[in-house]
């Protein structure tokens, strides 16, 4: 067997072009050979998805910034035991539309949460387990929101939050992308699917060999 | 005013007696003047209430024990916010069925997460607040069982754990009255609803004096 699958991850503001990118990365491996496991969070899981509908639905003010880190972080738990971790296993490689990075830039840059009360959760949840890869996708919040609306779905209580908010979420991905630099690479989202696709595949062909 | 209100918590398994406690603590302390406010965990707001929901219904090992500390303390905080903090800060008395040390009981002694991890997240989530009394109902579980069962209420997912569960569960909580005895009493729940009540109350008269 190919031994341990790697771990994908894909962070980002809204609308910045998040699932098309998972979805090209997967029709790319899995013609290479490579068996892929796509998934998103909050979600992934039936009992995940249970949170995830706490979470997206109702006012933006529904949930304080702890809660909904905490919340974020039992759904990611049971994602993690019972989805990512097996198949990482088996060999499958998993590509996730946001991870524990989206915790600390919706909850942490945006939401004002401390950043030692984050970094605690974090290492309580997670310990030393990271992703192999994150691609951060890169847009200026106000053509995100714009693009978001326009794709028609429900909207979710962060799509609510003001300017401010999204900008400071903004700024809490690049500063992630400064201090990881190894983990994490910024992709400049502005562009067209295509251009971001190939980018995303040289970075994980450069970044991931062997 | 009276300044801060006081904040006591009843704690112990299944069927050893809280909610008629809670309701017995009540009417003496209102009878005496005091404004009470009886609450429960998980639950007491409308959002924590939709936690309860997911952590009460469905299998025993539908949540890993990581999974469930996270949920209570998710809907641990949205009461604290929203009602125990406001409530006492009003001068109002809350009496809680269940708050933290619950969690360390079940989801630690008797689920089995470790210690040095549930610690990490009561610190990142409480911080230094505790109640200002922990009353702990001790009793065989093999009769609290019993008694839950009779009540004939729709069982919970912790009711259906197994005896050995339920012995670690009382453990748990002993454990804690001696690690903290100045915070917590400990009350023989096999007697009748009135001989506990009377010493719940003379303890209450005894340490939360002023």
């Amino acid at each position: 067997m190919a031994g341990r699958g790697r771990f994908i991850t894909l962070e980002g503001g809204e609308g910045a072009g998040k699932s098309t990118l998972a979805r090209r990365l997967a029709e790319e491996l899995t013609r290479r050979g490579i068996e892929v496991d796509v998934t998103r969070e909050p979600g992934g899981t039936d009992n995940a998805e249970a949170i995830r509908e706490l979470l997206v639905t109702g006012d933006t003010r529904r949930w304080s910034a702890l809660s909904e880190t905490l919340l974020f972080h039992a759904a990611r738990v049971d994602h993690l035991e019972n989805r990512i971790r097996p198949a990482l296993e088996r060999g499958v490689w998993v590509i996730c539309d946001r991870f524990a990075d989206s915790t600390r830039a919706y909850q942490g840059a945006a939401g004002k949460l401390e950043r030692a009360r984050l970094d605690a959760l974090h290492e309580a949840v997670l310990g030393e387990f990271e992703p192999d890869l994150t691609l951060i996708l890169d847009l200026d919040p106000q053509i995100g929101l714009e693009r978001a609306r326009e794709r028609g779905e429900a909207v979710t209580r962060f799509e609510k939050h003001d300017l401010a908010f999204h900008r400071a979420l903004r700024e809490g991905f690049l500063e992630i992308a400064r201090e990881e630099p190894e983990r994490c690479a910024v992709i400049d989202a502005a562009r067209d699917a295509e251009t971001i696709a190939a980018e995303a595949l040289a970075i994980i062909d450069r970044r991931l060999k062997g």
